[in-house]
């Protein structure tokens, strides 16, 4: 029978039908089905069909060992969120996750409860303090708390490699015997995805902007507990309502008051006025 | 409103609803629909995700100016030959068309009627006779038929740029008074798509052959007419019932007849026995 319209995705789908990892033939199946859909749904033109080719491989060729173009529009087309939301299976009551995001390519140093993760300077101070609990409650102390964030600038240490220690910015706390955690940084400013690439010229086409709010992310770890890969957001934000990314949750949007008193500036290390944020995170049993 | 699996879909199409092209709009609205339905289909794990954005970047890597990877991935997903399906508004009376395929890279020498195209020589003697007609069956004379094969042991010239003359087994003939054209050449032989590359570990891994059948390419065009690019596929070869790219259709296959008659062979300039293919090419008024 002749390859059509009407039987392609179905002339595809059983050319997988042998495949032998049942998974990999259930995905291959799907694809073929929704693809062909596609496909006859927009009806693409040959030199439409040539464009898709090329952008495909130029994103392929844009990706190096810093950079993955891939990921990218994985993120800018919802698809990186939408795995991320089909995988959290967290209890209701357990603080939401979110995006890893493309930053977290370097171990947070372990610092001591209060100290800065900015090594640099420059921002406006800024001091987050939380609680790891369990979802009754419980204090989990000796919970690690991984946080890394952009500057004020908008900027990851890892993309300044020449102006900015690598470690800038990060750090990796462990909570005390109340699950506490605190400690200080600079205001972390709102920033462009990677625009140089095909991405940022899809995203300059469809008129969309590659912004992302301003946030801090956090991995919590705690024993006999689900890990959580999230961010706290800041209210008020620019681009809380258009993340390039798709990654905010209002449950991780939290007011950064700016706090006027000299005697709470000096407990925390920092001079008034500052900002200051809590941030208390909720684990599930495993 | 949060991001979520019911409503991220159109979370994503919206933030394309101010593209300036409608053309791009409307790809771009229906991609995030069909890409987010397959991935609610499939809920891929956080490694899975990972392993396909490694797929896609190896991909494009593999691409370079005499390979590109993500056309043979179109091809063996159905792709390519839906895309020409759709394309393909011919009149019911002309001939199918089906793929280009990525070996139409070097301009076919013009030929005289009755030359031979096998430059080296060494496969089976082969004829192919046939008239360029209109779909009233009206004669073509000065139409252009350009045709380019494989050779008998399944390569390209372009493919054994070391051993084969580049030009070996294409040739651009033009019809003669009746819209007739007659060449030499061998039998085509089958052969794989190129498996060195991700496109090829997909198909090992879906236990999925990577031949095509035995075939010869032609475009045929004529003053007042669409042309049609098409293949003329050998009756009873090898993977006609499974073509690694779809491209098959049952009215482009004929007999390649063995002729034992030497006065026969004398007139086309071979040696009996020899294969004798007919291959009439219908065009639809422009």
């Amino acid at each position: 029978m002749d390859f059509t319209e009407q039987t392609s995705a179905k002339a595809v789908a059983d050319s997988f039908a042998n495949t032998p990892d049942p998974r990999l033939r259930q995905v291959l199946t799907s694809l073929a089905e929704h693809l062909h859909a596609f496909v006859r749904d927009v009806r693409p033109s040959m030199p439409e069909w040539e464009a898709a080719i090329g952008f495909l491989t130029a994103t392929g060729q844009m990706c190096s060992d810093t950079r993955q173009e891939f990921i990218l529009l994985s993120d800018v087309l919802g698809v990186s969120m939408l795995v991320e939301t089909l995988n959290d299976r967290h209890e209701q009551a357990a603080t939401d996750s979110t995006v890893l995001g493309p930053f977290h390519v370097v171990a947070s140093s372990a610092r001591e409860l209060g100290d800065s993760i900015d090594e640099v300077g420059g921002g406006q101070p800024c001091v987050v303090t939380g609680r790891v609990v369990s979802v009754d409650g419980t204090p989990l102390p000796g919970a690690t708390v991984d946080v890394w964030q952009a500057d004020a600038e908008g900027y990851y240490d890892v993309q300044c490699p020449d102006t900015v220690p690598e470690g800038n910015l990060r750090g990796l706390f462990t909570t005390d015997d109340e699950g506490g955690f605190h400690f200080r940084t600079v205001m972390p400013r709102h920033y462009p995805i990677p625009t140089d690439g095909p991405v940022g010229k899809l995203l300059a086409r469809s008129g969309r902007h590659p912004y992302r709010p301003p946030h801090i992310h956090f991995i919590a770890e705690a024993a006999g507990h689900h890990p959580v890969t999230t961010h706290v957001f800041v209210a008020g934000g620019e681009y809380l309502d258009s993340d390039a990314v798709f990654a905010v949750k209002q449950a991780l949007v939290r007011e950064f008051e700016e706090v006027h008193d000299p005697q709470q500036a000096d407990r925390h290390g920092v001079t008034a006025p500052f900002r200051h944020a809590r941030f208390d995170i909720v684990l599930a049993p495993a």
